[in-house]
């Protein structure tokens, strides 16, 4: 197993954990806890794969992907209620799954040998738009937009690390391993000691 | 006419008198009925042949499905103010919808040979994504998130049913007839009878 | 470059500056300015090439595009407090980048000699969805579905007309041309003096 093909399974896996969470919350049933699981495990992914035309897509090839989603799925229906704080474990495998994805979305564009700004794009779709997939669907807010987070900029970032790093490394995997640790780093960062850049707010919003 | 364009031309046209209904409580103009049933009667197909890397799309291969479509919105503009209760007609037409769509995308999948969880994610996707967006674009509470409520659980049934059954039936078009009345059996019966799968509940959800 | 390139970036640069002010009124730092920028700027492209399975889709081919649009967030990161009232400069320029865009999606479809209903339906794609994706992410109230203004019409007029004089001008440009020319003038006479199609309202919508 390639380390790209090891970095989706964790990605997969830790985001179908936060996408059987979140359909607890919303109270689901043990159907919609494997859709929203499935959703939010592949989404990122499978933009990533159309945009590239890669085929077949990842899941598609290796549907084992969809049977680890499902399986996650049916755990969690059945102990979600051990979860302490649920928002909080969602928050934070969000962020370990963010920055896994991100670097495993990098890596095939790199395998691809595409451009720097479509390695980055890459790596950002991949990590964000499956967890927005599954706060949009099921209602909650977005995090991916939380104002005043670290969030796509850490996904930006940690791309943006892997693809700089990549020529200068013996190995892909090295410059995948720095790009989710940076992303990770920013993240959590962000969330234990609220880091972000400056926002927008020159003088309020009009109507 | 093969079975599955036949379904494909069915689950166009009920789609697509949803969709025109739709609009009409949301009191939009002609092209946007037309819009809107376009997108609820193609949406799902579209999605699925995208995933599948069929090419050219079926709609692209043959625009008569849009034009079908627009026709549709065409009559039910001036016809809706007819139906007795249109929020009733909405949820018993997409139930029939769903149930032909579903067989329809697995149709499509059982054809390309292809394993047998992503026949059935594949029947989903069909039936449940057109719906979807129809009524997230208008901004009504999606008919396929009801809480309660077997629509994705009808639509897994209806499509695993099918690809179970494939194999041991003389022609395809069998199974995805029996695809087609499980989804509708349990869909229907949901709607009438309250039939629903545990929900989450263990406790209550927290901020 | 041909004119439906140089189309394509008229509306990148157009699209990116009413993304980048609507992610001003958002307060969005920068990563988020360029993030919504390059989503309403590439959007809609980016659907139609999926659908019409063109390879590599126009930004992977031409990164530049991406480029131009974060050039975009940029400057006006630094300058959305100059425009007097931000929504009125997004609704004309979106407009504007309307009209571009459908021609633009037009264009694309009748070079690869699709039948008409198609070549129409790019046009609206290509349009509109840049924009209905930058208002949905950011919550606003999607422009494309203002009630009583033309807009998906005004797309729709402007591709049918491009595709009905296609046949009959001696380079395709002036079709395209002419397809802006329309869909501009009505989306402007819309805003300007409320031009509209009757909408659907026999009876107030039932519950």
């Amino acid at each position: 197993m390639t380390l790209v093909a090891l970095l989706d399974y964790a990605s997969v896996i830790v985001f179908a954990i936060t996408g059987a969470l979140v359909a607890s919350r919303a109270q689901l049933d043990l159907v919609g806890f494997a859709f929203i699981a499935c959703l939010t495990a592949v989404g990122g992914g499978t933009i990533r794969d159309v945009l590239l035309d890669r085929n077949p897509i990842f899941w598609i090839a290796a549907p084992g992907y969809l049977g680890a989603a499902c399986a996650v799925a049916l755990v969690i229906f059945f102990t979600a209620h051990l979860v302490e704080s649920r928002m909080r474990a969602i928050i934070w495998l969000d962020s370990l799954a963010l920055a896994v994805a991100v670097a495993a979305g990098a890596g095939v564009a790199l395998a691809l040998v595409h451009a720097t700004p479509i390695v980055i794009l890459m790596g950002m779709i991949t990590g964000c738009m499956g967890g927005l997939m599954r706060d949009v669907v099921v209602g909650e807010v977005p995090l991916v937009l939380k104002q005043g987070e670290l969030y796509v900029t850490a996904a930006f970032a940690g791309a943006a690390a892997a693809a700089v790093a990549a020529p200068h490394v013996p190995d892909m995997s090295v410059a995948l391993l720095i790009g989710a640790a940076v992303t990770w780093v920013l993240r959590a960062g962000s969330i234990l000691f609220g880091w972000h850049l400056p926002v927008y707010k020159s003088r309020p919003p009009r109507v």
